[in-house]
């Protein structure tokens, strides 16, 4: 009864602005306050079913405008795949990593990054453009090197892990205890751990599930009394690469050096210690932590044409990268697809209603410290500033949609949009949205959000690893990807209304990457 | 009327051996040594349409006899696939990998290794197990280090090639220009060249094309007055490993060192080159070119119930690999399935007429050293000894069939045996044989022989590099290659006649790998 009361209700709003010509978004805004819910909770309040079973009841008005964004849809992939912009994402991610190289937190290219943009956004055209402040991290890596010494010599490839300590000068030298598993290490008994080196060889399941084992295995294997660990690098497939990544010292451990061996490694060695062979490994790595470095969110607008500050699309991908290969895939292209978009949309003359804000984020691969100030930074205007936050940082391959995240007024409205993309043959629509870890922060606070769905079956081939270049993007993938945004951005930064969201102010940490 | 002619008195030869109950094969070579011909092109001369048009006429008593092995090659399947010798393939292979490591030519890990084969052949029951010396050149790979000072400072991870020479101590900083291809470098003026880099970024389009950068880069630019040559690896596929490979000076250049770079490094660095960029790199490389070692073919049989040293079927692999990685791939496990067919025939109580010899070739990747040697030993005999040489070095992945060399006659037998590997799914036939490097020495000279066919799309991605290990490889894939092995071997060495052929006496140096 209360379903239908309201799912009439709201038709009724709908035909009462229709008939009155006004915005439907100001009628909805009025309703939605009376009934105190959400507007399209209103229509039809079978929440699950409106994500899950796909039964959104859009009101037909804003169905229809949704729909009728379809030929500017088709122009802007036109104008990006076929015209003069065709080649051109890739070509300037190409000429960013190739003068700068990694651009790893602290690091002075990744700061010469930054102005470069700074004025390749204003040659761009963008407006606004600026940065703001992040502190983040100064972690360097120094020398390393690491070999197995008994049952016989190997040198053994290895990326130390972000935040790492060194070792002692000169190196460590220890025996190893090889486990697959944190259970497994927990069901030794300290004595046998004690001052040696854990080796973790967990298998592949998910990047989700085994990343734990990078992320606190330095910590878990110190309070068994370890004086350092080896992780197998964190990929499904390897030819003999390691991958580093950030780890963290729990604060009631002793911190111990932490490093990424390769898979082929990693497997060998425990086969080794598990027929009972005493393993021996040197180990030397010069990694410090020094003070934090100030860095900069680097920031470039298509500016609305009602109030630039109130109801921003905020399209992002971080800049920031490790400093093996030249992370052009993680996640240089999921910035540079964000500028493109904002960039070419005002070539086009497509100036929406609302600002589409490009954001590259800064210091993400230690923990999210770009967008991290830019929260804080904006947390007393975050509600009205924020319409939606967009992130592409699992790869820029060949697009297949997006995944999204808000309450279910919002997935509605996002789903209706997604059938648009048909010309990008990228219409797939997922929910929740699982590829924005910079966005996160809001995500995780019930704001919408979206991230790009892609064919990145081998993303984690590459990641973070010496592999992570220029040879993973290609520049037709990359023009549908730039098309993709912009064609989002600009429906949802034009349309009659905001999207949705039921926020909270309550501040979830998020995990680390 | 001359092709008829023969073909009626061939046919006829069958019949009248078949009632005297007499050996086919007797009848044959008094045919053949009649007619001067070998007995199928008795046949039928059309000798291309064998090939190449499928259009065989073997002897009905042949073609019957050959259908009348299906039932041993489903036993020899069921039995490796299905029973205690499942696995065991692979297993082997591991233990010997992880317990030996890489197997360079001339370094005691591959003594090491051969010592201890020896002892598994004897182990395995093989029959007359042996070593037969074979020097090979002693190439030691010392620290090596390369980076980028100019544009920027960039690690550049190499490999050196085996026999080249090292830089001076301290190593040599010099200016580079990068060319994708020959004609590029011989197109400049040698005073462009002199004392500089050269950075060779050929496009992969096959092995056998791109791998002559690898092989005479290094003397293409010393002829050009260069000081280092530099080649990107030869792969289609990198995560930012470098592959390594052997090279060789041409006798009238000076000897100047040669590595290998990664794909994703030479492809930059040929990009900044033609934007007119200065680069500059150091390189360093303390290789150094020994004293010849002396090395051993390692040899074990199931011998035949007739003259054991006539008509041996010979099984081969070869055991040195290049010092990164194990070298599971490339080639221990081609070495492996020849092995254990051998065994798992002789456990099967499989018995032969003809002996079927596991040859582990030594000194393979600096040029068939092994082979080599095994040749001029056996020169003497080799017409009367050898039957069929088979050989698997071109990967170990799912078994698609077989690929032959041999004249027309022996080419028609093969077609119609492949047709009983059915069970294996492995049935293909193609001549001529591509992956032979080893055996190449008999196959040029018309020796028939053969390779495995497999799913080795991979190969290159993992050949020479750090990530050739047990990873590549799988147990049951492992199987179904040994399988195929001792089918093959088994039918071969067991069939009625001899595999005719047609050889020179003319030694024909083959390519290098």
């Amino acid at each position: 009864m209360f379903t239908t009361f309201y799912f009439y209700a709201s038709n009724l709003c709908f035909l009462i602005a229709k008939m009155m010509g006004r915005n439907i978004q100001k009628v909805l805004l009025i309703f939605t306050i009376i009934a105190d819910v959400s507007w399209s909770s209103v229509i039809d309040n079978r929440v699950d079913k409106y994500v899950y079973r796909g039964e959104c009841h859009l009101p037909e008005a804003l169905q229809k405008e949704i729909q009728g964004y379809q030929p500017v849809v088709n122009t802007i992939v036109d104008k990006i795949l076929g015209g003069k912009f065709a080649g051109d994402t890739y070509n300037s991610l190409l000429e960013m990593t190739d003068k700068f190289g990694h651009r790893l937190a602290g690091s002075q290219s990744l700061e010469d990054s930054i102005d470069y943009l700074v004025d390749e956004f204003q040659k761009a055209g963008l407006e606004n453009v600026h940065t703001e402040d992040a502190p983040v991290p100064h972690w360097v890596r120094g020398f390393e090197s690491a070999e197995m010494i008994s049952p016989r010599r190997a040198p053994l490839n290895l990326l130390g892990l972000g935040t790492s300590i060194g070792t002692p000068r000169g190196g460590i030298v220890a025996e190893a205890v090889a486990v697959d598993s944190f259970d497994e290490l927990e069901a030794m008994p300290d004595s046998l751990v004690k001052g040696k080196i854990v080796i973790f060889v967990p298998a592949w399941t998910s990047y989700g599930q085994t990343v734990r084992y990078r992320s606190i295995g330095a910590s878990v294997a110190s309070r068994k009394g370890a004086v350092a660990a080896l992780i197998r690098s964190i990929t499904p497939f390897s030819i003999g690469s390691p991958h580093t990544g950030v780890q963290e010292y729990s604060s009631d451990v002793k911190k111990i050096p932490a490093a990424c061996i390769t898979v082929e490694d990693a497997t060998m060695l425990l086969r080794m210690f598990r027929r009972g062979e005493k393993i021996i490994i040197r180990l030397e790595m010069e990694a410090r932590n020094l003070e934090p470095a100030m860095s900069r969110n680097t920031i470039g607008e298509l500016q609305g044409t009602q109030n630039p500050n109130k109801s921003v699309v905020v399209l992002s991908g971080h800049l920031d990268s490790w400093d093996v290969g030249v992370g052009a895939m993680d996640d240089a292209a999921g910035g540079f697809i964000s500028w493109k978009a904002v960039q070419y949309l005002k070539q086009l003359g497509l100036r929406p209603k609302r600002t589409i804000r490009a954001i590259l984020w800064t210091g993400e691969e230690f923990g999210y410290y770009g967008a991290k100030a830019y929260q804080k930074q904006h947390a007393a205007t975050e509600k009205e500033e924020f319409n939606l936050f967009v992130e592409s940082d699992i790869g820029t391959f060949d697009p297949l949609g997006m995944d999204f995240s808000g309450n279910e007024d919002a997935l509605c409205i996002f789903r209706e949009i997604m059938k648009l993309m048909t010309p990008l043959n990228a219409t797939q629509f997922k929910t929740p949205t699982d590829g924005g870890p910079d966005i996160s922060l809001w995500t995780n606070r019930g704001y919408p959000s979206a991230s790009l769905l892609n064919k990145n079956e081998r993303y984690f081939w590459f990641h973070h690893s010496a592999g992570d270049s220029m040879l993973v993007e290609d520049p037709i993938t990359l023009d549908k990807n730039t098309a993709l945004f912009a064609s989002v951005a600009y429906v949802v930064a034009n349309l009659s209304i905001d999207i949705p969201k039921t926020v909270t102010d309550e501040l979830i940490e998020p995990e680390l990457d």
